[in-house]
């Protein structure tokens, strides 16, 4: 049996420090914004924070609350071990992924909405936002589609509040805590 | 100016550590849930869960997202200090005590969902959950209202992890944090 260890957060909460924490472990990685981009790039539209918002819901309509998360599990060689989703935004994913690898642990990532929107401002990646309307517009979509419930039902934590550092310490504690309940590895609980 | 302080968590995740933890600063506290207990004796209907689950949406469909915020306005008398609203479950209702009161901020406390289940059967108040189907049932009517989100976009997150000494110790300091830069006393920022 597997285990999927799902990180939630609101956009530029700081997801991707636990996935870099993750990637040290040696465990696989799989960025489900990157299947998003993916998918665009496929269809051919560009790769800007408004398509991607509006691909992301799209790819629910078309084909349901786990959408994404089937994107993500798509080619995955599963293994008995444990897989990082980055990104994940609803419960629904958590179960999807949940009846793929027989376990799963959410992690979730918090911020400030101040500290969030000047990260995202200072990372400038396509598909960020600029300006304070694009950053609340993004916010609720993501919300829409299931990231506050989620995030209030997580199984643990992240406050991404000081330094990088401190927060990938955090992140690496919470990564092994979840390892080793989820994996029952020796010494859990 | 004075500066709404508004705790918010899922039922169980330890609101009431930061209540007491305010108390003990001699900072005035509201519990949003006794409103809606009083509102119920008064309307003589029993206090038990899921009666006040009901008055709860039921005072929302009657009066608005800020009905329960509106009750806990009455009467209260506002100086230049700060309010300490517990039990906050929506944007909405942040929006209602910030114009009011000028500034508010919020603090959302969080505990893993088992953690807190174990906690409210333990507790055992009148409106507390006995079963794990009773528990998800009234998750999810916190989280219709508005919860998921307010926690997702909340200024400061108490993780309530560990022991009850130290959540009251890390809720002291939040609170302090949150008086300094909302009433911009001496040393701010």
């Amino acid at each position: 049996m597997g285990l999927a260890i799902c990180v939630a957060g609101m956009p530029g909460s700081g997801k991707s420090l636990v996935a870099e924490a993750a990637r040290e472990l040696g465990l696989k990685v799989v960025s489900m914004g990157d299947a998003v981009r993916h998918e665009a790039v496929k269809r051919g539209l560009p790769v800007d924070g408004s398509t991607l918002g509006w691909l992301m819901l799209r790819l629910r309509e078309e084909r349901g609350a786990t959408a994404v998360a089937e994107l993500c599990l798509e080619g995955l060689e599963l293994g008995e071990g444990a897989v990082v989703f980055e990104g994940v935004r609803s419960m629904a994913e958590v179960e999807a992924f949940k009846r793929r690898l027989g376990r799963a642990v959410v992690i979730a990532v918090h911020a400030p909405p101040r500290a969030r929107f000047n990260r995202l401002r200072r990372r400038g990646r396509s598909d960020d936002p600029s300006t304070l309307r694009e950053f609340k517009e993004r916010d609720s979509r993501e919300l829409k589609v299931g990231l506050g419930e989620l995030i209030a039902l997580a199984d643990h934590v992240l406050v991404n509040d000081s330094t990088v550092e401190a927060a990938k310490r955090r992140a690496r504690a919470l990564l092994i805590k979840a390892l080793k309940r989820g994996l029952g590895w020796a010494g859990s609980r």
